[in-house]
């Protein structure tokens, strides 16, 4: 039988911290993704060969860069740790951007190089390298690089001691904006912003409006959905770093989203609606808001259910 | 037409903080109800003619007695504040338990009082006048309320500027027990004992428990129950509140428990399983535990869908 000698993974943007589910509640999106080739090499290390698409500003160190160590942790889970990896890593999504751009690089380097060694583990198991590979570089969460993997929205239950994640199902006809102004906002930066403590009446707010967002995802009510996508502690602390946030939220709201808020730690906002007509006005007048405030803005329109990562293509070899 | 002159209404106890629902999820349980008769008087006032059951705790007082309270607000919401209304109050539910005795009380007052002025007022209108009369005994939450009028399982959405409250789906073939220790624990106490602030990590881990409440819910896959149903932060304070309390919740889950934690403020404990077979016997394990800490102790097993509020009696009159 002959092995797969080569393979190139991609896996998608993500929206992380969906609403109220801070570090809980992730998304994948369809129409950015970053691709991450996997090859057998006669050495015994994972060395990253080529980073492209990052404007030279990533780290090409294994030990620091989220493909490398995805793949570094997968081989291990494998009880791999002698396979010699070549990782070429094309970057789709904007770095720093709220969109996944690290956990995407990372799912896909796991999905690749899991394919290499002729596909040992499931897919749920390479969230645990993912995490792994993630805490290095933007903390410990896995509302990210869980919809990275599997595709769709996923509740995180747990981190420790192990990942435990569900797929929820997505509320039909559900359309998701994500605009990107050209703002950068570390994800440090983001999280330094958040208070340690939260008042208990908080706490009880956020737990009403996240039973309510499951609770629309498996009724498929989407007008459950209307004041329960928000986060009074996070998105608030955080709003005032993103210029033109506000706005853009407001004008999204103004142009028929059912919800809006911050994709991930920012500066990408998110926007939730019924139909792709309604999508692109809000589109627009997000982008809008965000030229009227003197920053630049980009925009994409999404359904709401797409896939994870998945292999790209694959070479057979000796 | 002839006017009904008197109605009788019985309301269900209820579990409230449910789980990881702290002032959010509340469940009616059946087997113990308070009942209460409304009649109307040629005077034009709302008066308590009799209280029974209660041993001579509750005050007669209409403005600080739940019934009498929940019959004032209900009789303004109607436009009828000219109406006569004698009200007798047969308690069944006992007090300062944790099972929203008060909340009962209210429950039924408001739903016969509505009868008897014609039903001008839908059930769901029923929960602010219900609402408005337990923030006079114990504090301003709709988790006993919403289900003592609605039955079933409630979320509460939000209370401000009115009360925003959903029905969930019950899962299948979910049974619940709720056993009552020999101990008096005032809902101001038992509030006391939890903090104003809590970590933002433990609000983001009560976020994940109870979206996967929600979750089990609407998929009745009681399985996801299993490590949900706790509150790190609320019912960790209050368990030392209550000898035998830590004991007893080991020993249901010794004994086949999905889950369990204390019922409301406490001291009532409730339990979740599969079946009334194994119910009987993590009753009797409760009890057990509770007696070898030298606390008297009764339980009760109930189905987890059980009616609201409903009339027990009503006579026409001229």
């Amino acid at each position: 039988m002959s092995a797969i000698s080569e393979s190139s993974a991609v896996a998608p943007a993500t929206i992380g911290n969906v609403g109220p589910g801070f570090d809980v509640l992730g998304l994948a999106i369809s129409g950015l993704t970053d691709r991450v080739t996997a090859r057998r090499a006669a050495h015994d290390e994972v060395r990253i060969i080529a980073i492209t698409g990052d404007g030279g500003a990533l780290p090409s160190s294994v030990a620091s860069n989220t493909a490398g160590l995805a793949a570094t942790h997968t081989r291990r889970l494998a009880g791999r740790e002698d396979a010699g990896i070549d990782l070429f890593v094309e970057k789709g999504i904007p770095l720093e951007s709220g969109l996944g751009s690290s956990a995407a690089s990372a799912a896909a380097a796991a999905h690749a190089v899991n394919q290499i060694l002729g596909g040992p583990l499931r897919r749920v198991d390479l969230i645990g390298p993912c995490v792994e590979a993630e805490a290095i570089v933007s903390g410990r969460h896995a509302d990210n690089v869980a919809p990275a993997l599997l595709g769709g929205l996923v509740l995180v239950r747990s981190l420790e001691p192990r990942p435990v994640i569900q797929r929820l199902p997505v509320p039909e006809r559900l359309v998701v904006v994500v605009v990107t102004p050209e703002l950068r906002l570390p994800t440090r930066e983001a999280r330094s912003a958040i208070p340690d403590m939260v008042p208990l009446a908080a706490r009880t707010r956020n737990a009403a409006n996240i039973a309510t967002f499951i609770s629309a995802c498996y009724s498929s009510d989407l007008g459950l959905l209307t004041d329960c996508v928000e986060d009074a502690v996070v998105a608030q602390a955080r709003l005032p770093l993103i210029r033109g946030g506000s706005e853009a939220i407001a004008a999204a709201r103004d142009n028929g989203a059912l919800a809006a808020s911050i994709s991930g730690a920012g500066p990408s906002l998110f926007a939730l609606c019924h139909s792709t007509i309604v999508a692109q006005s809000i589109r627009s007048a997000m982008i809008d808001a965000f030229r009227a405030a003197g920053v630049g803005a980009d925009g994409i329109i999404s359904p709401a259910d797409c896939p994870g990562a998945r292999v790209a293509r694959s070479s057979e070899g000796g």
